[in-house]
């Protein structure tokens, strides 16, 4: 137990919808929370990806901005007083001595709770990278994983590496303004809209791109801030050596776990895996709801993560008042703190 | 079949606030339904019971009248055209040669369904009667449940039977008007408020009531419209005839299941037992959400009604439209038929 450490009943990793919600479930049985997010803005996702879309499927709001659902939510959370601790990221989780857990995050914050609800949401989501020795060094100059600008790509030389929609829709779109534009695909089948890979065919058939199939990515060679061209590899290991000013492989995006990955929990495919009834990992103590957490039939709605809320407060009681009976109570004969 | 039933994809009976939120979750599916409920209105106990009180624990309302939020959720229902029949109890519920179901109601409606939902909250409530041969004779005139107007037991002789607080108050409060009033309890002690109890001793002291314990009621003398008298039993055989014109049984409410009890589901405790990943019932093609569906850790919470309710509605799509995959989308992508 470290002295200086923040002391907390449940601390809640993710401030996204369900994070949220959760605070106010765990306030209703009398259990303090901290919340913990990378953001630094409660909402998660519907703060990050999407504030101004209408959500249609909350019950009891036949439309909803997602930003509106989050000041709602944030609201709703107030009377129990939780302490936000945004802009930083859970980094690690451990066990202590008493039957707690502390954590700490990415600035530094020490805390102690009793018990640990996950609701991290996706994760986050980050492109995939190809295995290439030293790739970092030009990430965000000479390899993108997005594009911004098209203009930037003017009379350069690009290799595009991938064969799905994003790869063959950039091919299409660059092949018009860089200087020469190469396709580097595993196999000659592009996996696209029939009307782009047609599209495609006759950009290369009039010269304007180059298919380099079937061929995988091999090696980066360049001086570590400015690229000068791009290996590839045939199935069979024959090589050969592209000079491009730019590599944007579009591999898909993955969703990561992050720190998450090494605390020992029961994983599936980038979920933590629980029992719905309780939403218990495989550690006592710590519980997972809303998108990160899966069983079998789960849906990924933010209105099933607010019941799974509920159910893992109500398995976590008896664990930060141990020996207290939980009186079931309605909210309407209750209500609450603030009201 | 029947040519003149009314078809429809998933009969939902009950609308409550879960009945109304899966006629949302069934039309983001592409299913059809019809609600039913015995009461005139939509919103079960929100309506009912009470209307103007507030509700705190739905997520992103951090207060809401329970009326406000019937008016949302038949608002939210609204684009998917539900039919309601209402003022009507489903009587009966029967499968059809072909794998669906046929239903029929109070009022004489017929409908064909290809599922059902059953989202019918408690139930019925209604007092524990006591066992007492032709006791429906004098219901609702010499046997009351519940007093609606001190003034009609003005003068009048009075049997109340009960132990509780129901008992205990009425004695008090009708003790200042009736003629006699006489408490039947089989035990001497009672289980109210210490105060209560210290006024009951008090009024009998006084002579203001009459203490028949430890008694139970065995009889009602009467000609079958006017009551004459109440007989009780001592436990061990003694037998005494109170004069009366009014038994007034306190025995508590209780939940009645009604016709559904009838259905062949598998009950636990008046509760119908479901899958909670499905909500499926023990009957393929039934499936129960909210208060009246139980299974293991169940809580009794509106919110968690709302994800029991999209639960099924996943799990019937199938039913209804066989062979068709699901493709699941986010309400924010797929928006609704009005939007």
């Amino acid at each position: 137990m470290s002295p200086t450490a923040e002391k907390t009943d449940v601390a809640i990793i993710g401030a996204g919808p369900v994070g949220l919600f959760a605070v106010f479930e765990c306030g209703m049985l009398k259990m303090r929370c901290h919340v913990l997010d990378a953001l630094d803005a409660p909402g998660g996702q519907l703060t990050a990806l999407y504030p101004e879309k209408p959500i249609y499927d909350i019950p009891g709001y036949p439309r909803i901005d997602a930003a509106a659902l989050v000041e709602k939510l944030v609201a709703q959370a107030a009377p129990f007083h939780p302490i936000y601790r945004l802009g930083q990221q859970v980094t690690s989780l451990a066990p202590t001595a008493d039957g707690g857990f502390s954590l700490a995050t990415s600035s530094g914050t020490a805390i102690e709770a009793r018990a640990v609800m996950i609701a991290a949401g996706v994760g986050a989501f980050g492109p995939n990278r190809p295995p290439l020795q030293g790739i970092e060094a030009y990430e965000g100059s000479a390899v993108r994983y997005l594009v911004t600008r098209r203009e930037e790509f003017r009379g350069k030389r690009v290799v595009i590496a991938g064969g799905g929609d994003s790869a063959v829709d950039w091919t299409l779109s660059l092949g018009e303004v860089a200087g020469k534009v190469m396709v580097v695909h595993r196999r000659d089948k592009f996996r696209c809209a029939p009307e782009s890979a047609a599209r495609l065919k006759a950009m290369a058939d009039a010269g304007r791109v180059e298919m380099v199939v079937p061929y995988q990515l091999d090696a980066l060679e360049g001086d570590g801030t400015r690229l000068s061209a791009v290996m590839v590899k045939s199935l069979d290991g024959a090589v050969r050596r592209l000079e491009a000013d730019f590599l944007l492989p579009f591999f898909g995006l993955a969703m990561t776990l992050g720190p998450i990955a090494g605390w020992g929990l029961n994983l599936e495919r980038n979920h933590i895996a629980v029992d719905p009834s309780t939403c218990a990992t495989s550690t006592p103590g710590i519980h997972a709801v809303g998108d990160i957490a899966t069983y079998p039939r789960k849906l990924k709605l933010i209105l099933t993560g607010f019941a799974e809320a509920a159910q893992a407060a109500h398995a976590i009681y008896p664990r930060v008042h141990p020996g207290e009976a939980l009186h079931f109570e309605y909210s309407t004969s209750k209500g609450v703190p603030a009201a």
